[in-house]
């Protein structure tokens, strides 16, 4: 029997936006939902027996990262990653494809910025119709990543919801070399699908619906992948150059994702992007953006983000936010934390931390409750 | 009414050890103990909300780095320390006097290292009988750090214990200025006090017994300070190139020390000085070892120090210690810790923190009990 299950609460009567609930071995998942990143288990700064009382409901570990360090057989031997890491909340891994494209082209932001030129192909030491072959950047080692060993890995790891392995075209290509990724993507997520229903455990797989910013391509990619048996429907590979791209997009694409599984924008998790995609009807939404800006000293407040480091901040005996419940405004002023800032010292990136995802946990509790009073 | 008092609770029968208690405005210390590092108003990597759960029971702030940073002005204006930090457990200031006279000499074993010829002169400016003129290291402003200044600084700041300023002669030094240092270090620790008695607040004031490794000037400061209506006494200065050197100086010093007031041991806190130390009737101990080890990766049992990364780790799905109660060790296995460690991921830095912190507070008390049953 299969654990994971989808259910709609809510249908708004305004947008697309519904409320929802995935259900996992390891608990719900209220949706819609943003997904904190775990890369290698841990979110950056925060020790897991903090998770839960922060309210989170779903951590997005890299299959990439945690192949390569420690390696999917000692998780599978510590007994998954929930035992492994001591997480108490439902955990998705990716395929780790993602990652190894970008070593290929950059990050995403890279990429965008070098129009295409930019390519480190060092690591990426061959793609064929089987997968990619990498080297490891731990050890220099080489690794084949498949829809196979992917799913394979993501399998030992042991997450709630896994995703298809799946080819990240660069938004710099060619209609041509887009059309055939996607075939190429298309047959990557069906052996996945394959290898997954050989022992599906008590794991989701979710499929990702590709085509760039071309939108026949991605209503392709709807039909296709949406009459197989997925558990869930990422969208990922090139969301555009801007906010508005990747909107425009989604306003054309998500009326031919299928309604009754939960859906899961990759990557995308910063305020704006998530005020105009719920309602649209996504459902979750993974980004380290909180616990990054927490890091660089950005915080986020109902008024928009506050710089930590900024005039005034030195002497303010006020928590970041006054009718903020998280521990760090409830402990501690800004002036403390300006001062932590200043002086380097980490305890500050735990505490900003602690509360940029409280916010982000509001903030979808919010959406929720508005979906529900069909406000949004 | 000064909140500051100390008792004895028992005098063991087998050595200078003894079981007492500090009283202070924020809490009770019992001694022996060992006092946890917060340079700049945290312990490195741990919330201060953490603290009193791990049971420590005093933080040694650095008075140098707090008045370059934020002010000692601005945790005035924030009520001081203990609301600024909101630190629930009782707080002890140096003079800042130690980490000025480091940068003219270099770290402790930079200094000896290189046989008192390392000199970063640029950044103290001037030595002079009021006090020493200093840059910050951070704007470059210059810094004048007077008895008067110290104690002024260290009454904004607010701690519970404070400390005369001191001069810090090198270990490297010739026996006539040794005892010239001597001689205005006692000039300074008495202004300390006449500024002190000015203000007392809920404040204890220690001085610091220096002499460097010359008994004969330790039993010289012993006396000149003991006359002092001083509320504890450190013992500062140099200790010794080895640990050897310390015990030697100590067991011929430690007869001569007020018996009736607390002392403290500055800057010591490995477990074989402590081990070694305790016996000779030493109360208080601070040291950043712990914590700094902790960070390193070295970990500490009852079985002597352990690396965290070490074949066979990666699997070990074991706490730490078997029989720890720490957070870290009831939570998660070495093979966890290891895989944060490789990772680099600060959320080890936390957990390996908390552990050897716990470990700190249990061997303290494993000490009094043993001095109650006069076993030590």
């Amino acid at each position: 029997m299969n654990a994971f299950s989808f259910k709609i609460i809510h249908q708004s009567c305004k947008s697309r936006a519904r409320v929802g609930q995935i259900k996992t071995a390891h608990g719900v998942i209220d949706t819609p939902n943003f997904v904190t990143v775990g890369t290698n288990g841990t979110i950056k700064a925060i020790d897991s027996s903090l998770i839960q009382s922060l309210g989170l409901q779903l951590m997005f570990c890299n299959t990439y990262h945690l192949i390569l360090q420690p390696g999917a057989d000692i998780i599978e031997q510590c007994g998954g990653i929930h035992a492994f890491s001591n997480c108490s909340i439902p955990i998705i891994t990716d395929s780790g494809g993602f990652q190894v494209f970008s070593l290929k082209y950059g990050s995403v932001h890279e990429e965008l910025k070098s129009k295409g030129t930019k390519k480190n192909e060092n690591s990426v030491l061959k793609i064929t119709e089987d997968g990619v072959l990498f080297r490891s950047y731990r050890d220099g080692t080489p690794v084949l990543l498949t829809p196979e060993t992917s799913i394979q890995a993501q399998k030992k790891i042991g997450a709630d919801i896994i995703v298809s392995f799946d080819e990240l075209p660069p938004y710099h290509t060619t209609p041509k070399k887009l059309y055939y990724s996607l075939e190429r993507t298309h047959r990557w997520e069906q052996r996945s699908l394959e290898e997954h229903k050989k022992n599906p455990k008590h794991q989701g797989l979710y499929a990702v619906i590709h085509g760039g910013l071309d939108v026949e391509l991605r209503k392709k990619s709807c039909e296709f992948l949406g009459k197989l048996p997925f558990d869930g429907y990422g969208i990922g590979g090139s969301l555009g150059k801007t906010r508005d791209d990747m909107v425009t997009m989604l306003q054309h694409v998500m009326p031919y994702v299928p309604t009754d599984k939960p859906n899961h924008l990759l990557g995308i998790g910063d305020i704006p992007s998530l005020e105009q995609c719920v309602p649209l009807g996504i459902d979750t939404f993974d980004s380290s953006h909180p616990t990054k800006a927490a890091r660089h000293g950005l915080l986020f407040t109902k008024k928009g983000p506050m710089r930590l480091i900024k005039s005034g901040h030195a002497t303010l005996q006020r928590p970041i936010e006054d009718d903020c419940t998280c521990l760090t405004c409830q402990k501690y002023t800004v002036a403390y934390l300006c001062h932590l800032f200043k002086a380097h010292e980490m305890t500050v990136l735990t505490l900003a931390s602690i509360h940029n995802l409280h916010f982000m946990v509001n903030l979808m509790k919010d959406f929720r409750s508005k979906i529900m009073n069909d406000e949004v």
